[in-house]
């Protein structure tokens, strides 16, 4: 069990950080550049979920293979990034699975942790978005999570899953394969047909980008 | 003595969440990107107490009638936002308001886990200003608090008040009174009568957007 | 030993505190707006640092003197403004110090809590960049370091070199001085000389500013 889940962090670190990889080529960073913004995509996430359960140091950083593998995903990035902009819409892709494996992870560890559902829920959506949100702030972009199409929501349905599983004791590998493919279907049918949430009805002239007065 | 606390931290709660709400419905997110918005708006400034102090988990994800009152505010102002919006400038009110109320149970809170006096204003104040700083970080604007009139300094006094009131030995309930008001007076007058600080003279042609060279 | 540590730390507070104070003033901040980003850019690094190794509360929070280092050269650099920016390219040098200074004093703090030497290089680095992403975060900006000549590198290895000297068994403040040097000198001669990490090639039309789609 302790291998599995280390197998899907360690996968969700590879795919994150493909995400920041990728966003960090085409804002044209350098080699580094682009390597910590694969690790920010890869980890905050994690390194949030620690901190706020109060398991310091991080995870992520006890063990060189989760940066190892944020390295290696930036290098391929980097060097291949002709065949991974063929793909179409890579990024998107990879970013779903490790949003769903990171809330669904995120969401067991917190139980671990003997938190309460409702936190364990928040904290698996909270893993599953915060390297996404970490990776948008870096390149000063307002997230993709705020507006994207179910995309906070998948993570809080995949989370929601494993702690209903564990609720309804459920063995937490089932839950999380589960919650897994819960959060990944939400984000590739949202995507597909254009799945979205209502946007609030704008009155009045301008929107304004201007401070909040 | 508990109960009013928790009376006051829920209270700042709502009106912060109210604030990013506006926030998030001005820049025309989806409904769930306003509730995410309004959490964090409400919330980031203790979670980031609770981290700085250790008292992990943070209360905010302890106890779920915070994300009740965040998500109903959310809910509120994304479907009553032409309401909202109606009354002038409200953001900036329910924002004072929450200012206040965070600043003083945040230094409050820093004195019972026994930190120092400087630790303890400063930690009030950041308490006070985080959920604002990540609001506008995630909408990737320059935070309201580095240019707005006595923003932050008037979550400093407020806290410092609170610190001075322990000090001189006073009941907590009073000390937290008073330092809100002080906080909340201190931004009113300085919004209606435009009191601002003085800014750094600028010389030389372009102040240029460009990165620190 | 101690003293050399605090008095090391205390002087990069303050030379990251001008850098920061001096991006503050270029935006037009007010001055409460300079201070704040000159705690923030001195502080960010530490704070991020001690959170993670689980040192809370944070070291610059206990200890009144970083604050009123970071508040001292926020006051010289908001009211000698046109002095500094005479120096030619002023933020880039004391930048470049503060980063060598708190990856070497992060690396240090992270051997002494027992983490191991992998972790350790990456909370070095960590400590250097934390406050310059910080500072540049909050003004809006994409972070320097994931576009700077050899930013980040230059703080992996000062702090590597900390790692090597205390795995070697050499004394830890011969190695401090060394990692700060070598980190230093290779910020320098990357700025004079134009060093620069490879950059992905770009192919298609627009790189285009939309999100990851």
């Amino acid at each position: 069990m302790d291998d599995f889940l280390f197998a899907l962090d360690l996968t969700g670190t590879f795919v994150f950080a493909i995400s920041g990889a990728t966003m960090g080529t085409r804002h044209r960073l350098d080699l580094f550049g682009v390597l910590v913004l694969s690790f920010a995509a890869s980890s905050a996430g994690g390194i949030l979920r620690d901190v706020l359960i109060g398991a310091t140091p991080p995870a992520v950083l006890e063990d060189w293979r989760y940066l190892a593998a944020a390295c290696l995903a930036g290098l391929i990035t980097f060097y291949r990034d002709a065949d991974i902009e063929r793909l179409r819409n890579p990024v998107q892709w990879f970013d779903a699975a490790g949003l769903a494996l990171f809330a669904v992870v995120g969401a067991n560890k917190a139980l671990e942790f003997g938190l309460g559902p409702v936190s364990a829920v928040l904290l698996g959506m909270l893993s599953g978005i915060g390297g996404g949100v970490a990776r948008d702030v870096l390149v000063a972009q307002v997230p993709v999570i705020l507006r994207a199409e179910f995309y906070a929501v998948a993570a809080l349905f995949g989370a929601a899953a494993v702690v209903a599983g564990s609720l309804l004791g459920f063995p937490p590998a089932a839950s999380m394969v589960a919650g897994a493919l819960l959060c990944f279907g939400l984000r590739f049918f949202a995507i597909r047909r254009g799945w979205r949430l209502p946007v609030a009805r704008q009155r009045g002239a301008s929107p304004g980008p201007g401070p909040h007065r």
